[in-house]
């Protein structure tokens, strides 16, 4: 018996395999000039963002997303007081990020305003993070903004969607190469890097290309499950500007971790940059 | 437009979510007398074996969940020579088993044969295990089999399916007694504890039974994500007869892992024991 459609909402991944929910309510439907955009009610997995087709958050798991491409940089970088985040318009990440006291501003960057607005009606606690005296958001182009800064961010979270349509740009190496120029001597960047085991070819090729603009040896892969997207097992890529290792933190730091936190912790930061056998073996060649 | 069922097999999970999968040819459909059993040709994910309408098997992921079940294990009790596995008829956990040359016997009590014989046709590979000299298969019921032993196997794998239909017997706490009963003095137990996302109770009663039995220090929940079942997140339960824990494993011990291992290595072992917050949340009331 296949789904009804007014019950249940469908996500294709390449025509190969596809993620459904039951859906009570459609609460949401729009179009931007970026991309469409609406919002479901569901039982198992609570209210669900959709952009162009694609699940981007959904109350169940995006704790996990969010949380995963925050902390591990934020528990590195020392003392981190500027921050920016290119797309992220629901606000996840922005939320995660004024946790912490040593921040003194955070920019996001989010081309597309529908977002936001449809983010802080249906998503207020996701959202909440955007309404926080030190962020300012801006509505450009983040391949474009970040161009304009030298050395300004401690932390650059680039929270973005697939690399199709707005979120191209993103996973391009002359954006890596702006990101690394924005950012201070001791500063870091995260960068989403999509699935190693349903998009191979896209997340080995971002960290090939961080890797020849970063170096190397500053480029830290790490991983998490995240239910809602394609293939589940996600990545998350790390890269520094200074020689400090997310993998080997300096345990002389007192870190104070923010409460209530619902994924990460210490054990969970090491954790996460074991890499399975075959994803090391993606990145050897 | 919905999924055309000619093309598209769907695994509906409790009428919430559903996960499907396109397939080019379908190589198998019967019924035993303890379930249907379907073997789909597909693209993204291989071959797959469905088991009462459920994802069982599919030849993208699987390697994560068969080297995620034994390994951890293998690799704490010393030198295990005799094993005993319950479900798992696929044969892909033998197949693990046996790759160590400590191993002297294995058993597999799998309760329905066509399982068996449908997985050594349509899935070679993964069955291969079963051809070992070492290996003994017997059709019966698990839990009643485990009964007649008494310090005899140095590791027991409960490579159960969910807690419905023939594997529901697997999740009561008189089968926890049963395994333990059978295991020798330092050896151990790992039981397939379903998501702790997606089936959140079923996974916090089987740890807690697990602890009754076994002793709340000596259970050791641990994660892997496997994207074809619902809630990708998947745990898995390590319940020691000795005080010899899984995560400080003995580094004196020196450890010969098998070649060829996609997915398991040292430092994923450690990784795998480190509980998100939610999860130790769950687990510590």
């Amino acid at each position: 018996m296949s789904l009804n459609e007014a019950e249940w909402f469908t996500e294709r991944f390449e025509d190969l395999t596809a993620f459904s929910v039951r859906f009570s309510q459609k609460l949401f439907a729009g179009k931007s000039p970026f991309q469409t955009i609406e919002v479901y009610e569901t039982e198992r997995l609570g209210r669900v963002l959709i952009l162009e087709g694609c699940f981007m958050v959904t109350e169940a798991d995006t704790f996990i997303y969010h949380e995963m491409l925050v902390h591990p940089a934020m528990n590195t970088v020392v003392s981190p007081r500027k921050a920016l985040v290119i797309g992220g318009g629901d606000g996840g990440t922005v939320t995660e990020i004024v946790k912490y006291s040593t921040i003194e501003s955070c920019v996001l960057c989010e081309i597309d305003p529908m977002v936001v607005d449809v983010c802080r009606t249906f998503f207020p606690s996701l959202s909440a993070g955007l309404n926080d005296p030190r962020v300012a958001i801006v509505h450009e182009d983040g391949a474009e903004f970040v161009k304009r800064f030298h050395r300004d961010f401690d932390v650059v979270f680039v929270d973005s969607t697939d690399p199709v349509g707005p979120g191209e740009v993103l996973f391009r190496k002359s954006f890596y190469e702006s990101v690394k120029e924005a950012l201070t001597t001791t500063g870091a960047a995260v960068f989403q890097t999509e699935s190693p085991l349903f998009m191979r070819t896209v997340f080995a090729n971002a960290v090939k290309n961080l890797r020849s603009v970063f170096g190397t040896h500053r480029v830290y892969p790490y991983l998490a499950t995240i239910p809602s997207y394609p293939g589940g097992l996600w990545s998350f890529t790390y890269c520094s500007q200074s020689e400090q290792s997310p993998v080997e933190t300096d345990k002389t730091l007192p870190r104070v971790l923010p409460p209530n936190l619902a994924y990460y912790n210490e054990a969970v930061h090491t954790a996460a940059f074991a890499l399975p056998e075959f994803t090391a073996a993606m990145l050897a060649g």
